[in-house]
Formats: C-alpha cells, sequence, structure tokens
C-alpha cells in the first residue's frame, strides 16, 4: 500500500470577512472531511485578504506545491471579488469572460437584469473550465490543478459534487477513535511508546473537558489513523487495552 | 490619523484535528475579534499540521512579516504536541523546563501525578514569558512577538485576557453594517462608484440566501470599514441611499 502515491492539497480561504471575525468559516472543514474518503490529504490551509497580490502569491505558491488547491471566496459581481483576477494574475493568463459561463448567466437573468456587473461572474482564466454550481448558477472554475469555488457554504458544497469525478484518488486514511475517561497527562507516556511502536500511523490525543458545575465528563479523545487498515485496528486495540490498563473506560466512537 | 502606525498580526493554528475536519475550529474567529477593538489587524492566518518543520517554517515567515504572531494548538503534554520544541527551532533557542511553570503545575497536581509527560507542559524555549491559564493552569508562553495558546477554545480564551495588556495598540478599524434586501448584482455598479470615492475604505459585500422554501428573505449584507470614523458613516450613509434609490430596504444591522 505504500507504494500508492499520496495525492495532496491545500486551501485558500480568501476574503476580509474571515479575518476581521465577522464571518465564522466553516467551508475549511467541509473540504476537508469531502477529501479525505478519496485519500486526498489535506496538508494546509490559508487565510487571505480581499488582496490580488497576496492572493496571488498564496495561489502560486500552494498550487506548486501540493497536487490540488481549492480556493473559497470573491467569485460575486461585486468590486470585492477579485479571485478571477487574481489567479489569472498567478498564472500570468489573460481574464476573460468565458462564452458557456455568459450563456449559463444570461439564461438565469430576465431581459434587461444581467448587466456588466452580473458579467464579471462570468470572467476566468482564458482556457479555466466550469464549476457548475446548481443553486445560484454562477459558475466558478478550474484551471490546471486549482478549483475556484464561491465562499456561501451551501453553493460551495454543490460545486464540490461536481469537482469529484476530475480528482485523482489516493489511499484513503483508516481512523479510530477511542473515548478515554482519563486526563491526557496519565495515557501520556504509554501513548507514546505505542505511536514509537507504529511509527506510519499518526495518533492523536485530544483533551474534552466538561463544562464547570455541568456534571458532565471530562477526559482524551485518542485518534489513530493510517492507510494500513490492520495497523490501525492494531494500534487502536492497544490504546483501549492501555486506558483500561490504567483504570479507565474505553469506548469506540466515530 | 493615518500618522499612527498600523499594528498587524497573523494566526497560526496548529493541528492535524482541524486539516483532517475532525474538528470544526472556532479560534481563529475569537482571536480576530479580541484583536479588532484594540487597532490590531489580522492580515493572514494558516493551519499547519502537527509536523515539526511545517510549524518551525511558518512561525518564522509569519513572526518576520507581522508584528505579532498567535498559534493555538500542540503545547499539552501528549507526542503530538510539539509546539514549544518548533517555536524553538524556529528561533534556534533550546527547550527547557521553565521554572515558574514547574513550580505551578506541580501545586495543581497531587503527590505522585506530576509526571515525566506532564512535566513537558513546562517546557518553552528559554527566555520565553508565562501566559496564564486559570482553567487548567498549564501555561502558554510568549517569545519575542509569538504568542503560543492552548488550542482548546475556552483555555485559549483566558489566555487572550492574560495577553491583551503586552500589546501595542492601533487605530481601530470602524465599520458599519448595512443590511440590503436586493441581490448584490443590482447594486454592484454604483456600489463601486462609492468604494472609488472612499479609496481609504473597504466596502464589502455579502450576499445572504434564504433556505429554499423558509420564506425567509434573501440580500446582500454591505460592511463599510475604515479608520475614519466621519468618511465610515458618510459612505453607509450613501450606500444605505444607493439601496433606497434602488427600490431596496436598507437596515443597519449590529
Amino acid at each position: 500500500m505504500c507504494d500508492v502515491p499520496r495525492v495532496t492539497a491545500a486551501v485558500l480561504i480568501i476574503g476580509d470577512e474571515i479575518l476581521s471575525g465577522r464571518t465564522q468559516d466553516s467551508n475549511l472543514a467541509v473540504i476537508a472531511r469531502f477529501l479525505a474518503p478519496m485519500g486526498i490529504e489535506l496538508m494546509e490551509a490559508r487565510v487571505v485578504p480581499d488582496i490580488e497580490s497576496e492572493i496571488a502569491a498564496a495561489v502560486n505558491l500552494l498550487r506548486r506545491k501540493y497536487d490540488y488547491l481549492f480556493t473559497t471566496g470573491g467569485i460575486g459581481p461585486t468590486h470585492d471579488d477579485i479571485t478571477a483576477d487574481a489567479v489569472g494574475a498567478a498564472f500570468g493568463i489573460p481574464v476573460e469572460h468565458d462564452h458557456t459561463a455568459m450563456a449559463i448567466l444570461a439564461e438565469r437573468y430576465r431581459p434587461g437584469e444581467f448587466n456588466e456587473r452580473r458579467q464579471r461572474m462570468a470572467r476566468m482564466p482564458r482556457g479555466a473550465t466550469l464549476i457548475r454550481n446548481r443553486i445560484s448558477t454562477a459558475p466558478g472554475f478550474q484551471i490546471e490543478n486549482v478549483f475556484v469555488m464561491a465562499g456561501v457554504p451551501k453553493i460551495m458544497e454543490v460545486m464540490l459534487d461536481d469537482i469529484s469525478p476530475r480528482l485523482k484518488r489516493g489511499v484513503p486514511l483508516v481512523s479510530r477513535n477511542i473515548r478515554c475517561s482519563l486526563p491526557e497527562g496519565q495515557i501520556a507516556e504509554q501513548l507514546q511508546a505505542i505511536q514509537s511502536a507504529h511509527p506510519g500511523l499518526r495518533i492523536g490525543s485530544y483533551p474534552f473537558f466538561a463544562p464547570p458545575g455541568s456534571g458532565g465528563a471530562s477526559g482524551t479523545t485518542l485518534v489513530v489513523r493510517g492507510r494500513d487498515e490492520a495497523e490501525v485496528s492494531t494500534a487502536a486495540d492497544e490504546v483501549a487495552e492501555l486506558v483500561k490498563s490504567l483504570g479507565g473506560i474505553a469506548t469506540a466512537v466515530e
């Protein structure tokens, strides 16, 4: 299984509204969960403001470093929607009105409503391929290994459906989650030993705390991840045994 | 007001669990809303996996590019908590057990419980200053312009309280939000004109869509931001007038 090449990806979230705290991003987690079953590893994410040079620089760095780059935001009709221009600048490719995108958008609007600003939503770097959007029609686009999507979560999600068949697959990570009633510090030493015995796996340890006075439980969620299902299973069993041997309760969770 | 130097910041979110989609990050928005009233501009955010070289490279780039860098995650007692080592490596400073942190932690545990792994939570680059954590005791640390905080949201939030007095202030951005009943494409052209007339401001346009069949409203939230309160106010009034002149309803919102 180790002979299958890894497939990697990055996410670039574009928008002042995320950096100002006005909007809580939710697209990153959605993209991560979309990629995981395809065996595409999300290696990095960045959030940049609506500044063309910053967007272009990040696009160029990330598209070269990883197999795929997914961007969200900045493809609407207003002056702050500059992603198409930034991506065009990154590739050194002129940005123009795409004929198919123009036709799709023209059909959506009533006569006279398809104004110059709305036509901007059909602009993309020459040679780009459309990403369909069955919710609000305005398409995203793909150019080489870069997928440019809307920032509105529901629209981004349907764009992922359209992108899915275009992506090469890797070997999906298998993961087993164990909810443990003990604090991290009590299991850390032996957990390190299990990790050391399985260098091909990644074992994560995530404490959770009950709100004071809630009567809820505190403890640690332990996550064993890897490409070799049998080894993940073995290591997860070892983790569960460890918890029990220390007097804790281990529960397999989704 | 333009003579006041800008104060800038970046956020570095450390953790496989964010990139796998297991955990939805909420710390970025919290930090953004913490910085805004102090006039500290959050310019960029990155999410990196639990890989020391990746963390160190991002730390070095971001601490040099911005006035402040805030990191979250990776400071617990387990093997996957490698932020202190990564930050030490980034600065080229040895990482050791801090005496004060050791004393704070020793007090928290019962005799025999303060094991070697828990003592790891006192490790930080030599010369670092503690960031207090009144919830779970284990401190974060500051080294130069880098603030290393926990990933657990409640703990990160109390660490921000401790950091606040250490930060220099800029001129806060003033913002006015206008909820508009018209779609973006209908206001985009004249909105661009208002933006062009106020190059010192940033006008953002964010569409919202009612779920199909909900009977709810769709429209656009328009956000006018800038440092000059009078100009922000003027431009916001112009935006509201524009919406009304096009037959829409404009409502000031928080």
